[in-house]
């Protein structure tokens, strides 16, 4: 059945927005219909600047997007402090939401936003866009795989990146009242989505701030990490960070195998992306080498990872738009989760690296 | 000058002494000289399976070893409980002491050592091996180059091997009264040795264990991390393990670039060995891909690097024997440190996690 592709309307013109417009129109099920600013002119700028279709609409003012009936989903790029009043308005509007991340300042706030999202019986997906890779799948079968991988033991991610001199000043990421988080929520997020991803969203027992944590001066973490131990003995690290050299590694280890990347955000190549597994190594006799060394699995993928992600979303958007389903749960369920870890990891890093109990 | 190589004694028949004994006879200026077992018999039986030389001599005892005049140097494999004694005869013996790691129970113990080292005069020097391996000395260049790498910020580094049934039973690395320090003394020893590798050997502030330390019926360490921290900012994360899949990584990041490695203390190939580079790196456009990808670096060796280390000791005897020079204070020193560190692991475990001021 040949459906209607769901029509999206972008609130605010943030950088990031403009690889989403790239995304929405790619995604075979999706339209970019609309955007809005709080300006008519910057918002026309930036539909010209990021080829919007000629039916597009532009918009001086959030308000007026979100009043209008041909829009069924919004993505929200707004700076974090903003996502509660908008997210709950744009629920309230019956309009699906594509939220970025971090998707609240915390986790009772987002726990506001969906429960607006299920009073109106619309559906939520925060932007994390990897998670929607074909590559990601793949890598789930063989951490999945008992024969290949085993148990999980340990894990570590990280995600950094050299912010500039102009970055660390004046870049909303820095800002308390806008994206308060700082590193631990524009980076951190997708260290602690990559451990829960690989545990099957099982939250950890504690979650303890590695010493260390850089501030700025206004208290915005620039760079931090942190360390996380489940009941059954599996641990997991990561760190993230303003002020160091592109860097964005899995290493998951299991008590058969080892799985490997160093661009699980953004993948090296768009349509072609790599991991490396090795599976039940071990000496050789004299201890100078491997018994089995590392090999490279190559997944292509026709869609760019984030439209894959507008496509899944337009898809649960569609259901629910064409059959009356139900809006799908799992999403803000593990956007929920990865929130939780992020407020017990601010937490940690406040009162001096103290375990917090989840 | 064609000095006569250096004659080395190996007192135990460990299984890792199998492959010391190989490096031996691979150095240019190193010859097997002599092997001590407990038992007559097994001294004999290890001779003959590791290739020694006819006019290698085999003991029944150690004592004897230490007492032959044409014994220059001593490989010592035995348990860590055994090193200080050893270590502290042979020094009194006027011989050459390498040593395998960890090098003592306690960092007092190891200056114990040391101090009979410097009162009779000879060199000691710890058994790790990759250290000495030409990769390690082209990561390094890397390391110290202000524009390709720049000032180090985040270090992660682990080992971890899975220990079969049998090895968690009887293996002498879970035994209290033999390597009382498990994992830690066994592989963490590894991922202590490359962080202080990476930050030119200076100490960390603090040292906090990570929480999750599992450790068997007997106290003793089956798998466990720490976070090292400096005054400067920089912090580390190391991992080791006897539970989970052999993975032996490497990721130092710093301001303009990044250094990756998945087989840093047994490279995959003996010969041949890679690590992987990445400098100024950072998003393309639209943040869809990376500016620069990491690139390759192979270095050729023809010696292994076990037997890299052996030519280096033995090249630093050789001066002292040939031109009195005085033993090179700089392995005990880095050795020291090493110890030093694993030592306050040890006390933040016992701690519950409590940072150790260095």
């Amino acid at each position: 059945m040949a459906e209607k592709p769901i029509r999206f309307g972008i609130i605010g013109c943030a950088e990031i927005a403009r690889k989403l417009s790239r995304a929405i129109t790619l995604a075979p099920n999706a339209e970019l219909s609309a955007v809005a600013s709080r300006s008519l002119d910057k918002a026309s700028a930036f539909a010209k600047a990021n080829n919007f279709p000629p039916s597009a609409k532009i918009y001086g003012s959030y308000e007026e997007l979100l009043d209008d009936p041909e829009i069924d989903a919004v993505y929200v790029p707004l700076p974090t402090s903003l996502h509660v009043k908008w997210a709950c308005f744009i629920a309230q509007k019956k309009k699906h939401i594509l939220l970025e991340k971090p998707v609240a300042l915390k986790v009772a706030e987002f726990d506001k936003i969906v429960e607006a999202c299920e009073a109106n019986g619309v559906q939520i997906m925060d932007g994390t866009m990897w998670i929607h890779n074909p590559r990601t799948h793949k890598m789930k079968e063989f951490l999945n795989d008992k024969e290949r991988f085993g148990e999980l033991k340990n894990m570590h991610s990280c995600f950094t990146f050299a912010g500039d001199e102009d970055f660390l000043k004046n870049d909303i990421r820095v800002k308390s009242d806008l994206d308060a988080h700082g590193a631990l929520g524009d980076a951190g997020w997708y260290g602690i989505r990559s451990i829960l991803w690989a545990v099957d969203y099982e939250l950890p027992k504690t979650v303890t701030a590695l010493p260390g944590a850089v501030l700025n001066e206004a208290g915005v973490i620039l760079s931090c990490g942190a360390s996380l131990q489940w009941e059954d003995g599996k641990v997991a690290t990561f760190h993230c960070s303003f002020l160091a050299h592109l860097t964005m590694d899995i290493t998951a280890i299991g008590t058969a195998g080892t799985l490997h990347l160093n661009d699980f955000i953004i993948p090296y190549g768009e349509k072609e992306s790599s991991f490396t597994t090795v599976s039940k190594s071990g000496f050789n006799d004299l201890v100078t080498g491997w018994a089995a060394v590392p090999s490279q699995h190559t997944v292509m993928t026709d869609l760019p990872q984030e439209a894959c992600m507008v496509t899944e979303f337009a898809r649960l958007v569609g259901n629910i738009k064409a059959n009356g389903a139900k809006p799908d749960p799992k999403w803000p369920r593990i956007s929920r989760k990865t929130q939780l870890i992020l407020d017990a990891v601010t937490t940690s890093i406040a009162q001096g690296s103290k375990p917090v109990e989840l």
